[in-house]
């Protein structure tokens, strides 16, 4: 049956990259994806599968039912773009101004839909039930998982799969990872309000600029001090911002940035160590700090039996040339609040062109022929999950 | 002759009050004082004075000859305003949007002119020759001095006086002071060019956030550990500007400030020691920083003799309740290039309102009693150096 | 024959416990172990043993040849004491005062030497060598294992297996772990030459301990900025000594620290990055900075076929109550050298008692019967390995 | 009268010169001054002249007469030595191993006994009353002025002069200054208690240096942004002590340092801003940090009328080539007792070698002849002072 499925979705890869190259072609922005939605709920109209549009915002949920009883397996692809300017020179470039598919959901839409064909047309001789979650917003917290489980997405589900394809690994590669494979991404801003006045003049004043700088340096030191070397941290502040006068002693200045860990329990230390920090240097300069820390998605922390199975699975696709560990990410995914929920993995499928560029970046683009590895892995996981005795 | 000087001050007041609020009415930026430059020439011009428009810019120079020979003595009177939206509620609030008379030039320039008058009325009776230097840009580097000396406009002058109307100190005061009385006010700019990247990815950036905020911590100690504690010092940082996403870590942070001090050694010390703190927090991250420094007026240096008799002077003058030694401003003045060219002293007028605000404030007045004490001891200083013998 | 080593090692266990005692009591510092090494190579030559003293130092190393032929196979256990005073209340307390077995070495040694003889029993019915390294000075660098492996100790040998009794790990408990299992553990020395003086003449000074002070806060940023997150790296400044009067200005000040890492790159990024800090700050303060970086032992990096072996040796060991991955530990071990030359693994035997003390603390103990665990794991580590074929 | 003066301190020089090496070649340390105040003593009991020893402690009090009415005036010397090892190739060089007279008080104390001698012998002639005292301890807080003046040594004193012998002052000159010319001297100490632990763990620590590091970078801050630029304060910290091995994270690290402050408000701003500064980093931490701050001798004020006096007296001297200004000494005196009570002034005496060295160093000596400059000064300030109408 697997051979079957391979079959079929090789054949649906030319249909896949022109999905793919339309979506590309016309991006939406988190939370906006109207259209994006209405093609995706409209694909599983034509073709005749059950498909609820509307979940728990602009999400898209189809169900296939097997010929006999079984387990439910979700597949999970996201579907929305970010506001970045498209700068490659390429034919499917996206038409719309400042925005841009520049992290590959529309590779994860467009496998995903293939897969969900594939399994329709297989469905008599296959167990169980298929759940397919097309997600909007995974690059805007609070996303669009947590939205759409209070909808019902997972109802009855039994395990979820998910990939990213993944621009800086070479393509014929899938990277799978037990524990958290990627990071909790929090954000925070600070703002000093400290007392302005005439540069000439310091002591009648409060420099926001020094006391910010002092924070910038203390809160440094969070993460070589006071988080355990094993442990894994980041606190980045992107932004500082007090901009006046040259002659002017600054009111106010702002920062913001994020927190990035993999443990709860570090996740928890941060937040309250750098409460601490801020406290203390109002005390010391007798300002007042407002501090406001936003968690946003949690670790993507992956199940230990079945990240085993996938690893398993992948090594049976013959396009995956490299089925290895993965080293953690340090980025951000909501795929975290399905696995708080039902057990499963997500993994990277490699996407690498011959002038790979970062997610995110203006010129990113990622090997299309990756999405056929991706959709063979995510289909054969679905199939043999019924199969498999010890899930 | 100085009581008639008195005397024909007294009944001029009036005329100063209207001039004064005509000006304030109609303020210009620094440089583009064109309509005040014409109003101050007509002045003299319909009383016969004589007079040249045009010097170094839009500077404006009155002469008057005594009846007998004698010492030349220059005052000096500035007339450019200020880039701040006037938000007082008074009959003679700005008509200009956003442009004021927020520093008291307009009362310069009214006490100037209607002592010029008088003594242009005394001048059968008087020795010597007296120089009225309107001067334009005084708020703005490089000012309107060092052009108007290179026009002429101190040619044979002897001695110089200058006045500021000062919002902060009760009216009826005179303040003197020998040596430093305003500090050399430069300005300098730092743009740290590190490497940007993603928040999570500390490692392959040079973080422009933390290397600037280094900075600023490491500048604060030349205060404290490179200058005499005897010797007065300030460097403020007034601008750190480096406005990013939350989870971006930043490629560039710029910074502003100032640096005043009233020493030349002090001064030439803090730029080279500036400079070896770029250099050596560049070094130790291994990324450029672009640093500038732009010196604006040097200190304003009174000199000894001329401030003395200046003193002596104002305890004449029946409005002077308190004559009283200054406390050095660490704010800067381009009256500091006349004092290195004829001897002479700089003095402030007392012009506290009941509700003061500081000078460059937006609701910043004057008491404007304050002109009649001015132009008396201005005017006085004018007449009775031509009989000081020791000067 | 693994069972026949079992009871073999069931009936030399109050030997091992005597032993262990003896050794307990009498302890000898890093590079001084006269008493120690003769007393292990007396045990051997006692038993008829081939034993070589005086190896690569004060080490000795025992073969003991099986049967037939097949691999050769190393254990090694290290014998050298601390400068601690022993302040536990137990009749086999230490007899030298400042002297003390506060790390377990004792307890290394007296197993292993029983492993031997029963090895040395069972020989005719075993295949391959068999190779006992006692090595000497553990805790001091450069250590002992350098010159042994030089002076021939692992000549022909094919595989080694080493242990750490620990403390605070529940005693039944075998660690193990693929990859880094100990840290690089670095020493470094940094002094700052400013130039002294008067504390209420800062101007005339360079201040050291501002200058120092800076140093160590710039330091600790390098972890957080130039490590990768996933990555792990300590650097710890455990003394600053600047010790002067009041009302002075410090001439020096003297640091000292370790930096710890797994990943040989991270370790040379480290020595790197700090010299760029230190240079940049001289630079900064027109002083001089001397700083020396002495490598300690590099990581103990453990081989994944002989660590997967390993574990499945110690689940057939019926004291083994639980065989359990490891966290990776930031102190160092030179067994790390043993590991560069031939393939093995270095494993944690758990040995805490009711009220544990951590290593190095003056009243360290363990639970000996962990010497019995330990025993019949590098015993049976050894036997298995020869019949092992994919090792 | 004044001449006659003058020419009795000429004939005594030779004398003062002797005392002046005889004392030098016996110093004591403060508080333990037994035989030089016997000496002081013998010295006026000898020439049969009312002295009291004992006052206040070591102090000695001696009082002349003059034969008719008028005003009371104090001259004051101090005559303790400090431990310091005499470096000096002379051959009055100190007999005290490890003490000396490193500061010129041996010089003040042959000058006020000579002053002493000349004007008894002149008393008859002279009005008012002399008070010749003699200070134990000024080297040392709380110094001896404090209980002299306790035990009655200014009752019924009008005014009170004393001078400093000054090494880096050309011989020849007396420096004068109106208001501050010497610092408030004080003195803090800051243990910061962390938490060690081992150099690989720092999330299980609290690391004492560290912390300490960041306060002495945030104190370096409050005088470049706390202190009016117009004021001088200096804040030192000469001592930083955390020793540790170093693998060792540290437990506690010790600060000791120096305030000097002129204005009595920015004294009192220095103490609290510093607790300020404490508390919030003992926040920051959440550790414990002790703070005490001990003051030392206030600032050395000169009142106006008796400095222009001492000024003019100086100008009639006829070793006195240069009579000047002074600029304030950051050093702190306990002669600013004296002042708190009865008007006075406090001045320097030139007295710089071919190879001078500064005060308090081993090498340290003083130009004798300045002594005559000082007696002359004093004594003509004690005897004018009864003409003098104004004061």
């Amino acid at each position: 049956m697997k051979q079957q499925l391979f079959e079929k979705l090789d054949s649906a890869y030319e249909d896949m990259v022109v999905i793919r190259r339309h979506l590309h072609m016309h991006p939406e922005l988190s939370f906006k994806e109207v259209k994006t939605a209405q093609y995706i709920h409209d694909f599983y109209a034509d073709l005749g599968i059950e498909v609820r549009a509307g979940v728990g915002g602009n999400g898209v949920v189809a169900r296939v039912k097997g010929g006999r009883p079984g387990k439910t397996v979700a597949l999970r692809a996201d579907f929305d773009a970010l506001p970045i300017q498209d700068e490659k020179e390429v034919p499917y470039k996206s038409t719309i101004p400042g925005v841009m598919h520049a992290c590959g959901h529309d590779g994860h839409t467009a496998t995903l839909l293939q897969v969900a064909k594939a399994i329709h047309e297989l469905r008599e001789d296959l167990a169980g039930e298929y759940v397919f979650i097309h997600q909007h917003a995974e690059e805007f917290a609070p996303g669009g998982a947590i939205s759409m489980i209070e909808d019902g997405c997972l109802d009855g589900v039994d395990a979820i799969f998910g990939t990213h394809l993944w621009s800086m690994t070479p393509a014929g590669t899938i990277e799978y990872l037990t524990g958290p494979i990627m990071a909790a991404a929090d954000r925070f801003s600070i703002k000093v309000q400290g007392a302005g006045g005439h540069g000439a003049s310091p002591h009648e004043t409060k420099d926001a600029i020094v006391i910010a700088s002092q924070l910038v340096m203390n809160l440094q030191q969070l993460v070589s001090r006071r988080v355990n070397p094993i442990d894994s941290a980041v606190l980045s502040i992107g932004s500082f911002v007090a901009e006046n006068a040259f002659n002017i002693i600054a009111d106010t200045a702002t920062l913001g940035g994020t927190v990035r860990t993999f443990n709860p329990e570090i996740r928890d230390l941060m937040e309250v160590e750098m409460k601490r920090v801020v406290d203390g240097t109002a005390l010391a300069h007798n300002c007042t700090i407002e501090f406001s820390y936003h968690r946003g998605y949690p670790a993507v922390v992956n199940h230990a039996a079945e990240t085993e199975f996938l690893k398993t699975v992948a090594e049976s696709v013959p396009e995956a040339q490299r089925v290895v560990e993965s080293i953690p990410q340090m980025g951000g995914e909501d795929f975290a609040y399905y696995l708080e929920k039902v057990p499963g993995t997500f993994f990277f499928t490699g996407a690498m062109t011959a002038q790979p560029y970062p997610h995110h970046h203006p010129k990113f683009d990622f090997d299309e022929k990756a999405m056929l590895l991706a959709a063979k892995t995510l289909g054969a996981a679905a199939i043999d999950y019924q199969a498999n005795e010890t899930l």
